[in-house]
Protein backbone atom coordinates (compact mmCIF):
# COMPACT_ATOMS: atom_id res chain seq x y z
CA UNK A 1 0.00 0.00 0.00
CA UNK A 2 2.03 2.97 -0.86
CA UNK A 3 2.32 6.68 1.39
CA UNK A 4 0.61 9.16 -0.06
CA UNK A 5 3.28 12.25 -0.72
CA UNK A 6 1.50 13.98 2.09
CA UNK A 7 2.04 11.04 4.08
CA UNK A 8 5.92 10.72 2.57
CA UNK A 9 5.90 14.45 3.81
CA UNK A 10 5.73 13.66 7.05
CA UNK A 11 8.13 11.28 7.57
CA UNK A 12 10.69 13.51 5.60
CA UNK A 13 10.30 16.55 8.29
CA UNK A 14 11.77 15.97 11.56
CA UNK A 15 8.73 14.98 12.90
CA UNK A 16 9.04 12.26 15.59
CA UNK A 17 8.02 8.22 15.40
CA UNK A 18 6.84 5.91 17.75
CA UNK A 19 8.09 2.24 16.67
CA UNK A 20 5.98 -0.14 17.96
CA UNK A 21 7.21 -4.07 17.81
CA UNK A 22 5.89 -6.97 19.40
CA UNK A 23 7.39 -8.44 22.32
CA UNK A 24 7.29 -12.46 22.37
CA UNK A 25 4.44 -12.71 25.17
CA UNK A 26 2.24 -10.69 22.08
CA UNK A 27 2.31 -7.13 23.84
CA UNK A 28 3.20 -3.76 21.54
CA UNK A 29 6.61 -2.35 23.15
CA UNK A 30 6.95 1.18 21.97
CA UNK A 31 9.90 2.94 21.66
CA UNK A 32 10.94 6.80 20.19
CA UNK A 33 12.62 6.95 17.14
CA UNK A 34 13.83 8.90 14.32
CA UNK A 35 11.90 8.23 11.13
CA UNK A 36 12.12 8.91 6.93
CA UNK A 37 10.99 7.82 3.92
CA UNK A 38 12.51 6.31 0.88
CA UNK A 39 11.28 4.34 -2.25
CA UNK A 40 7.86 3.47 -0.79
CA UNK A 41 9.48 2.24 2.62
CA UNK A 42 9.15 3.83 6.11
CA UNK A 43 12.41 3.65 7.41
CA UNK A 44 14.08 3.76 11.06
CA UNK A 45 17.07 2.94 12.28
CA UNK A 46 18.34 0.86 15.48
CA UNK A 47 21.80 -1.15 16.86
CA UNK A 48 22.40 -4.64 17.07
CA UNK A 49 21.67 -6.11 20.41
CA UNK A 50 18.64 -3.50 21.22
CA UNK A 51 15.04 -5.15 22.02
CA UNK A 52 13.63 -3.72 18.81
CA UNK A 53 16.58 -5.89 17.05
CA UNK A 54 14.99 -8.70 18.79
CA UNK A 55 11.52 -8.34 18.81
CA UNK A 56 11.60 -8.18 14.53
CA UNK A 57 13.47 -11.06 14.21
CA UNK A 58 11.33 -13.27 16.07
CA UNK A 59 8.24 -11.18 14.76
CA UNK A 60 8.81 -8.87 12.25
CA UNK A 61 5.43 -6.90 12.38
CA UNK A 62 5.76 -3.62 13.25
CA UNK A 63 3.89 -0.31 13.66
CA UNK A 64 5.10 3.27 13.17
CA UNK A 65 3.11 5.89 14.24
CA UNK A 66 4.48 9.92 13.26
CA UNK A 67 2.69 12.64 14.41
CA UNK A 68 3.63 16.25 12.80
CA UNK A 69 4.97 18.68 15.72
CA UNK A 70 3.33 21.42 14.76
CA UNK A 71 -0.01 19.70 14.78
CA UNK A 72 -1.21 16.86 17.22
CA UNK A 73 -4.10 16.15 15.55
CA UNK A 74 -2.43 15.14 12.04
CA UNK A 75 -0.81 11.92 12.13
CA UNK A 76 -0.76 8.42 10.47
CA UNK A 77 0.04 4.93 11.59
CA UNK A 78 1.63 2.21 9.26
CA UNK A 79 1.50 -1.16 10.09
CA UNK A 80 3.96 -3.44 7.85
CA UNK A 81 6.83 -6.30 8.14
CA UNK A 82 10.17 -4.89 8.89
CA UNK A 83 13.31 -5.72 7.22
CA UNK A 84 16.72 -5.62 8.94
CA UNK A 85 19.36 -3.71 6.66
CA UNK A 86 23.25 -3.48 7.90
CA UNK A 87 23.82 -2.10 4.51
CA UNK A 88 24.39 1.26 4.71
CA UNK A 89 22.73 1.53 8.02
CA UNK A 90 25.82 3.36 9.57
CA UNK A 91 25.43 6.49 6.90
CA UNK A 92 21.92 6.41 7.22
CA UNK A 93 22.19 6.90 11.19
CA UNK A 94 24.38 10.26 10.12
CA UNK A 95 21.88 11.26 7.67
CA UNK A 96 19.26 11.25 10.53
CA UNK A 97 21.32 12.95 13.32
CA UNK A 98 21.77 15.61 10.54
CA UNK A 99 18.03 15.42 9.98
CA UNK A 100 16.58 15.88 13.79
CA UNK A 101 20.17 17.24 15.57
CA UNK A 102 21.92 19.38 12.57
CA UNK A 103 25.03 17.82 13.41
CA UNK A 104 27.04 16.24 10.65
CA UNK A 105 27.40 12.62 11.96
CA UNK A 106 25.44 10.57 15.17
CA UNK A 107 27.17 12.03 18.01
CA UNK A 108 25.68 9.26 20.31
CA UNK A 109 27.27 6.19 18.83
CA UNK A 110 29.12 3.48 21.42
CA UNK A 111 32.37 1.65 20.81
CA UNK A 112 31.74 -1.59 18.70
CA UNK A 113 27.80 -0.25 18.18
CA UNK A 114 26.96 -1.73 14.70
CA UNK A 115 23.36 0.17 13.49
CA UNK A 116 21.01 -1.28 11.33
CA UNK A 117 18.24 0.24 9.11
CA UNK A 118 14.50 -1.21 9.55
CA UNK A 119 13.32 -1.17 6.57
CA UNK A 120 9.32 -1.12 6.73
CA UNK A 121 6.91 -1.84 4.11
CA UNK A 122 3.57 -0.09 4.38
CA UNK A 123 0.78 -3.02 4.67
CA UNK A 124 -2.17 -0.48 6.51
CA UNK A 125 -1.84 2.88 7.06
CA UNK A 126 -4.42 4.76 9.51
CA UNK A 127 -4.26 8.50 8.45
CA UNK A 128 -5.86 11.23 10.34
CA UNK A 129 -5.52 14.69 8.44
CA UNK A 130 -3.10 13.36 6.35
CA UNK B 1 4.39 -1.23 39.24
CA UNK B 2 3.36 2.22 40.44
CA UNK B 3 4.69 5.04 38.85
CA UNK B 4 6.58 7.57 40.16
CA UNK B 5 5.58 11.30 40.86
CA UNK B 6 7.48 12.55 37.81
CA UNK B 7 5.72 10.17 35.52
CA UNK B 8 2.71 11.20 36.44
CA UNK B 9 2.63 14.63 35.83
CA UNK B 10 4.29 14.07 32.33
CA UNK B 11 0.56 12.32 32.23
CA UNK B 12 -1.33 14.57 34.11
CA UNK B 13 0.55 17.67 32.07
CA UNK B 14 -1.51 18.47 28.37
CA UNK B 15 1.27 15.52 26.48
CA UNK B 16 -0.28 13.88 23.82
CA UNK B 17 -0.38 9.86 23.95
CA UNK B 18 -0.24 7.38 21.32
CA UNK B 19 -2.20 4.19 22.65
CA UNK B 20 -1.22 0.55 21.27
CA UNK B 21 -4.17 -2.21 21.58
CA UNK B 22 -3.17 -5.67 20.18
CA UNK B 23 -5.71 -6.56 16.81
CA UNK B 24 -6.92 -10.20 16.18
CA UNK B 25 -3.59 -10.78 13.80
CA UNK B 26 -1.89 -10.07 16.55
CA UNK B 27 -0.45 -6.67 14.95
CA UNK B 28 -0.46 -3.47 17.24
CA UNK B 29 -2.82 -0.89 16.04
CA UNK B 30 -1.23 2.80 17.48
CA UNK B 31 -4.13 5.81 17.48
CA UNK B 32 -2.95 9.70 19.25
CA UNK B 33 -5.14 9.89 22.68
CA UNK B 34 -5.83 12.20 25.13
CA UNK B 35 -4.40 10.79 28.48
CA UNK B 36 -5.22 11.66 32.14
CA UNK B 37 -3.89 9.93 35.60
CA UNK B 38 -5.60 9.22 38.86
CA UNK B 39 -5.19 6.47 41.79
CA UNK B 40 -2.31 5.02 39.93
CA UNK B 41 -4.11 4.12 36.80
CA UNK B 42 -3.08 5.40 33.19
CA UNK B 43 -6.54 6.65 31.96
CA UNK B 44 -7.70 7.28 28.39
CA UNK B 45 -11.01 7.59 26.91
CA UNK B 46 -13.08 6.30 23.57
CA UNK B 47 -16.41 5.48 22.51
CA UNK B 48 -18.14 2.44 22.23
CA UNK B 49 -17.60 0.67 18.74
CA UNK B 50 -14.70 2.07 18.43
CA UNK B 51 -11.76 -0.25 16.91
CA UNK B 52 -9.72 0.46 20.26
CA UNK B 53 -13.01 -0.93 22.49
CA UNK B 54 -13.50 -4.03 20.03
CA UNK B 55 -9.40 -4.90 20.51
CA UNK B 56 -9.31 -4.38 24.38
CA UNK B 57 -13.16 -6.25 24.60
CA UNK B 58 -10.91 -8.99 22.88
CA UNK B 59 -6.94 -8.91 24.57
CA UNK B 60 -6.82 -5.98 27.36
CA UNK B 61 -3.12 -6.06 26.98
CA UNK B 62 -2.25 -2.41 25.80
CA UNK B 63 0.17 0.08 25.66
CA UNK B 64 0.69 3.53 26.23
CA UNK B 65 3.06 5.85 25.04
CA UNK B 66 3.44 9.91 26.31
CA UNK B 67 5.89 12.50 25.33
CA UNK B 68 7.06 15.64 26.82
CA UNK B 69 5.44 18.20 24.06
CA UNK B 70 8.33 20.44 24.83
CA UNK B 71 11.23 17.60 24.99
CA UNK B 72 10.90 14.73 22.54
CA UNK B 73 13.70 12.73 24.48
CA UNK B 74 11.42 12.57 27.38
CA UNK B 75 9.19 9.83 27.16
CA UNK B 76 7.66 6.83 28.89
CA UNK B 77 5.93 3.40 27.74
CA UNK B 78 3.27 1.59 30.00
CA UNK B 79 2.38 -1.70 29.25
CA UNK B 80 -0.52 -2.90 31.59
CA UNK B 81 -4.20 -4.15 31.16
CA UNK B 82 -6.86 -2.37 30.45
CA UNK B 83 -10.14 -2.11 31.53
CA UNK B 84 -13.69 -0.65 30.35
CA UNK B 85 -15.23 1.66 32.33
CA UNK B 86 -18.56 3.11 31.37
CA UNK B 87 -19.40 4.87 34.84
CA UNK B 88 -18.51 8.75 34.84
CA UNK B 89 -17.40 8.37 31.15
CA UNK B 90 -19.28 11.14 29.62
CA UNK B 91 -17.75 13.56 32.76
CA UNK B 92 -14.11 12.20 31.99
CA UNK B 93 -13.83 13.11 28.45
CA UNK B 94 -15.03 16.68 29.70
CA UNK B 95 -12.18 16.90 31.73
CA UNK B 96 -10.19 16.04 29.02
CA UNK B 97 -11.42 18.71 27.02
CA UNK B 98 -10.97 21.12 29.32
CA UNK B 99 -7.28 19.77 30.05
CA UNK B 100 -7.02 19.68 25.80
CA UNK B 101 -8.74 22.04 24.35
CA UNK B 102 -9.63 24.58 27.09
CA UNK B 103 -13.29 24.06 26.81
CA UNK B 104 -15.61 22.83 29.16
CA UNK B 105 -17.42 20.14 27.47
CA UNK B 106 -16.46 17.71 24.37
CA UNK B 107 -16.90 19.44 21.76
CA UNK B 108 -17.29 16.53 19.34
CA UNK B 109 -19.52 14.50 20.83
CA UNK B 110 -21.65 12.86 17.85
CA UNK B 111 -25.26 11.70 18.06
CA UNK B 112 -25.97 8.25 20.47
CA UNK B 113 -21.96 8.37 21.94
CA UNK B 114 -21.43 6.47 24.73
CA UNK B 115 -18.07 7.19 26.19
CA UNK B 116 -16.02 4.59 28.05
CA UNK B 117 -12.88 5.23 30.26
CA UNK B 118 -9.77 2.56 29.01
CA UNK B 119 -8.13 2.48 32.97
CA UNK B 120 -4.69 0.81 32.56
CA UNK B 121 -3.08 -0.49 35.41
CA UNK B 122 0.86 -0.34 34.72
CA UNK B 123 2.81 -4.16 34.56
CA UNK B 124 5.72 -2.42 32.66
CA UNK B 125 7.07 0.92 32.34
CA UNK B 126 9.65 2.09 30.26
CA UNK B 127 10.75 5.72 30.78
CA UNK B 128 13.36 7.93 29.25
CA UNK B 129 14.61 11.24 31.25
CA UNK B 130 11.46 10.79 33.24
Amino acid sequence: MPLTDEQRRLLEKPNYGVLATVRPDGTPQLTTVWVDAEDGYALVNTAEGRFKEKYIRRDPRVSLYVRDEDDPYKWLSITGRAELVSEGAEDHIDKLAKKYTGRDSYPWRTEGERRIIVRISPDRVIAYQV
